[in-house]
């Protein structure tokens, strides 16, 4: 069974969760600068969770570059991705409304360790699917990234209650450590393969 | 006539309409756990029709690699299945909204119905268009899954004048039997290929 | 030039007009029979387009089956037709909103006049480009369908500031016409070609 | 590593954006020509939009039509031109809404400027991972359109605070120039290349 279709079903459901975030930037009724003042934590909610899923649309890519063909259960392996990455406009609005106040920065914590979660999920599907020798095993390799995330993710759910300003910086920094290119890395395996 | 577009139209109905019912979870105003109550239900309403659209896509999917041209009536039963599965947005929601009352759960299991003729339509379109030793056809053979979840349906609309939470958990586990993978059956079709 | 992504943006474009018209569906809030009434017209035109938008679709599709490659001008040409069709999204929920009156509903008729100009414009262009022994010109033929229609839009837009319901009525018609499958011309054409 | 998802990708992510502009183009709740009148505006900047997203995406069209693979760093430049596009809707909307006003005009040229540049980012990406002898940049060759474009944006920028129309008629001179065809660089090129 080929994968074209997941791909094409992926980037579809992605290019939407990406693009209807933008919808809680809502157009202010007034004109003039003060009406952008409280847009300005929903942009910048906007910015972060715009990074988080063009992470995992750049890593998906690379993921199912190194597959071949997928079975029942990747398909729902990736579903069950794509299902915790649409909660994401749900979370992003909530904190950027909200002004990065505790719970919502919990929640949207919450909703990226999930994700990250359920990327690992695919992965292992994929691998097993793969059988031994699997390319995409070999691709993943250590994976410090994919394995030191879920731990900064569930640090900055329970500080969230403390200092949520903490946990926006923890997410940013993770965001960060994805999207700047491991050059060395990336001429060994092809590109990025874990989830962020 | 290629089936590439009906495919790439269809995971983009089938994408948008499985992310726009996250919108129905709107953003509460509050920061408290106390406004996340009210979206229990819309929730619970947004998990089982993300996996009723999943199984759906999923089946296409099958179903669709096991044909190779389509016609004009296959194109029109394609939109017609495509058309009850925009409505399950609506009915997912209004169910969400309204804690599961009587007549939106009946709805909601009305617009299961429907799709799912819908789906059987599509299923002998495609066979029709095959001729003789139709592989689809053989493929989904006995299909007592397609064959009994129609009646399961019409049951849970009627009890949800009586008793609308046993007609979700009919949902549920028409929902549930579909995604369980059969092994044996797939092993045999190479997939499963009928509606829920 | 391929026109692989003109027929995938198109698609694109296609899926989300005819996936957000059901937006206009909004949710009622109340449970009862009751609340479903005030949608009934807003639904009746949610059908219309729907076939309108499966219509154009349908015969997007088989034009350019029958195109090789895309100039420039078929470039802008489709996204004339696609900013026309980006538009019946809105004069549907105008028309269903205020219950088939005679402004929305001639409006909801220069749409669809304008659609159909536009789908001419792109059929010429396509046919332009092909230059002579044009597979599309040959196969569009006659095309008595696409030189009528144009004509019954204009009745209607007239129409509906007399009696509007009559506009409804030969809106309806010729979608119809264009849905029953003329077998004698699709096995001649390999398919229908023009726009409703 | 192919571009197929880049580009469907992207092709996703314009087709929504262009599409949900017009779900700023709001119902009106009266039947009379009047309830159309505050919409003028709105319809206004929805055209102009409209012509600015499809000239980018001709425009991307042409240029990953000259190219073979992409690099993780035009992955990341081609989602920084997607994350300014997905701002367009918003400025439109709040452009339209003000009937014009100096800050909005000024946002939006604000989000050209950006999506400018952005692309031109995107494309000098390309250029380098073609190395030496770069099929793209011949293609680009001197490109007075894509140098002049800008100065005219941060003209236009500047000049609506004190009048906002003249700024709104050089966003629509600078989008004619780009949808007139330039015959004789077509011939050329293959296509024009660069952003508007």
């Amino acid at each position: 069974m080929g994968k074209a279709r997941l791909e094409a079903f992926s980037d579809g459901v992605l290019a939407i969760v990406i693009t209807i975030m933008v919808l809680e930037l809502k157009v202010p009724h007034g004109e003039g600068l003060g009406t952008l003042v409280p847009l300005v934590p929903v942009f910048l909610s906007y910015v972060l969770s715009f990074v988080y899923v063009g992470i995992y649309w750049t890593n998906h890519h690379h993921m199912l570059h190194a597959s071949h063909t997928v079975t029942g259960s990747v398909l729902w392996a990736n579903l069950h991705l794509l299902f915790w990455l649409s909660l994401v406009p749900f979370t992003t609005g909530w904190m950027g409304e909200n002004h990065f106040a505790s719970l919502p920065a919990a929640a949207y914590g919450f909703v990226l360790l999930m994700a990250a979660i359920a990327y690992w999920i695919l992965q292992q599907r994929i691998i097993a699917s793969q059988g031994t020798g699997s390319i995409l095993k070999s691709a993943v390799g250590r994976d410090w990234k994919g394995k030191i995330s879920p731990f900064l993710y569930v640090a900055a759910i329970a500080i969230a209650f403390v200092q949520p300003w903490v946990s926006i910086a923890i997410y940013a920094a993770v965001a960060l450590v994805w999207v700047i290119p491991d050059r060395r890395i990336e001429r060994a395996l092809g590109g990025k393969t874990s989830q962020p």
